[in-house]
């Protein structure tokens, strides 16, 4: 390990526990694919290797870590059941995963929840408990849960399991790379509570390759905290992206990405809702906005750099189809053709 | 071999040819994933086996067939050049294999061909003529232009390597289903001018795996070719399936398919627009409307019978943004848990 200092002594958790996730996860996750588009890439004027974590179970990479933690609370016999909260993507990856391991599992969502989303939980398995609109609030309804009954509650992304199963996504898209004979420069996930992120450095420990956090403008948590070199809450502002609203970067994330990151981008909504379409045209996935937001930062980022070859992790393709009809129906496809040179020139 | 009298003897074609085109692309095509969802497994009451071959090069399969015509044409120094007509697709597929291989292609696309297909084609390094809208006028163009250069027609399905490279998808299907501990029941797939159906046929040789064809409602030349026992032309209906319109079904495939395909079915526009939205929302894949007419037979095809495992080819995944919103604005999710039972029954 290249950083001893800022590795397993701070957090407990270092690339080791992303690989063990990642081999675990090998037999009981979907492997998904790395794609790649010749014509996303002359718009990017990169290379860009995407990581279709929408393919994942219950569509989304947050699978991973719900699975991860789910199997070990049942294998520990810490529980008949789990608690989690979220805005959609991480209830519904802990409702497929209690129900893959014979447990109960109660989702505190917003009270707000796109319909579709509770649908999606319940037909999993979940039971789903309406509250509130802010974390805070859902965070104190699954307090009174856990009090009440004794399950143990599965963190959306301050926690070990969740971290290293998330961080197992890019383990997979370095090794994927690797295999095609490349060396990614740099991966690019989006960043919400941190989870994902927080994994992403782990996995790329002791490597050369640059990680970096994508937030939505008026969501910057993680951007502020890095700078302010201490947690800061944002109220969040409003964004097509509504998995990457938590007000604050979770703390064991934090600990985790604050020295080993390479930087926090801030993307708006038109450049989220252009990627979603970009994906959705150029690679034939459907991404959700918070998804489409990690291929936002990547086009800024090539576009200010000389790298050649760039990760993204889709991390998921959970999308409203009232959403998504006018995302696409107000696409403008780019221009053809204007930065094939430059990419050229990379060779 | 099973059909002995039915296999090479005929054609001059065999599974032998699939399997040798299969293995060839293996190195040269993108190996697609194939993709299970749990919640469109629960709709259809069947288990759904999906060949996402929207994800491979070009955006469709026939990127199989074209490449491994198109590499012996370059191997054997049979021409600096090559020409195809299509509506789209296939000849996107064989502008991008003939750059491959450092040969100059000529695409005749109809007069009414969508701007965008024609600047894919262009993008990739294709001359385009646009000619007429119907197939005979664009083949006596592709005539002409033969006459003129000498350069290979490479055609869009009437073709030995086009159909054994088309087949290679299916060949991958049963064998990734194989590995998965699954045998297939039977193999759903589109039919334009039967080039992957015949295929398709060829890649079962000796298993019990039957294959169905299927066409938009008046579009329908092979339905009524195998009830007459001979090519019936079929003036093209309308219909979203632009890749499924060729008035008769080629020479060679229907030889191959009429005594091995265990049907043709036949879906309207409706049921392939609700394909198209249940594939996009349940497995997070795009893919075009002649796509999803081999998921709208796969749905018809489990509603009256007892299969439990059905492989579809999702052949392409190139829709107009305009279409696609339009298909989106109009989605009606079905109402849940219809078929659950149905599918638990069975399982």
């Amino acid at each position: 390990m290249d950083h001893p200092l800022t590795a397993a002594l701070d957090t407990g958790l270092s690339g080791d526990d992303v690989q063990a996730a990642a081999t675990w996860l090998a037999d009981h996750a979907v492997r998904t694919p790395v794609v790649r588009s010749a014509s996303l890439d002359a718009i990017a004027g990169t290379r860009l290797w995407l990581k279709a974590e929408n393919l994942q179970t219950s569509g989304s990479y947050k699978f991973r870590g719900a699975l991860r933690a789910v199997s070990r609370i049942a294998h520990e016999g810490r529980g008949t059941g789990v608690i989690a909260q979220s805005t959609g993507n991480h209830a519904l990856a802990v409702a497929v995963a209690a129900t893959r391991y014979g447990l109960s599992a109660t989702l505190v969502l917003p009270a707000d929840a796109a319909p579709t989303k509770i649908a999606k939980v319940e037909e999993a398995g979940g039971e789903v408990v309406l509250a509130g609109t802010t974390v805070d609030e859902r965070l104190e309804v699954v307090e009174q849960l856990r009090a009440a009954t004794g399950h143990p509650v599965v963190d959306a992304y301050d926690h070990p399991d969740v971290i290293a199963g998330q961080g197992s996504a890019a383990w997979e898209l370095v090794e994927q790379a690797a295999r095609r004979g490349t060396r990614l420069d740099a991966i690019v996930i989006p960043v919400g509570g941190g989870g994902g992120v927080a994994g992403t450095c782990l996995a790329v420990e002791g490597q050369d390759i640059a990680v970096y956090g994508v937030e939505p403008v008026g969501c910057d948590s993680l951007r502020r905290s890095l700078a302010d070199r201490q947690r800061v809450a944002v109220p969040p502002a409003p964004t097509i992206a509504d998995g990457l609203r938590p007000s604050l970067v979770g703390r064991l994330p934090f600990d985790i990405a604050r020295t080993r990151l390479a930087g926090a981008l801030t993307v708006d909504d038109e450049a989220i809702a252009q990627a979603l379409c970009l994906t959705l045209f150029h690679t034939r996935l459907l991404v959700e906005p918070s998804a489409a937001a990690g291929l936002a930062g990547a086009l800024q980022l090539a576009a200010g750099t000389s790298m050649e070859n760039v990760g993204v992790v889709l991390t998921g393709g959970n999308v409203e189809p009232a959403v998504l009809a006018r995302l696409v129906a107000d696409y403008v496809p780019p221009a053809g053709g204007d930065n094939g040179g430059r990419l050229r020139d990379k060779g």
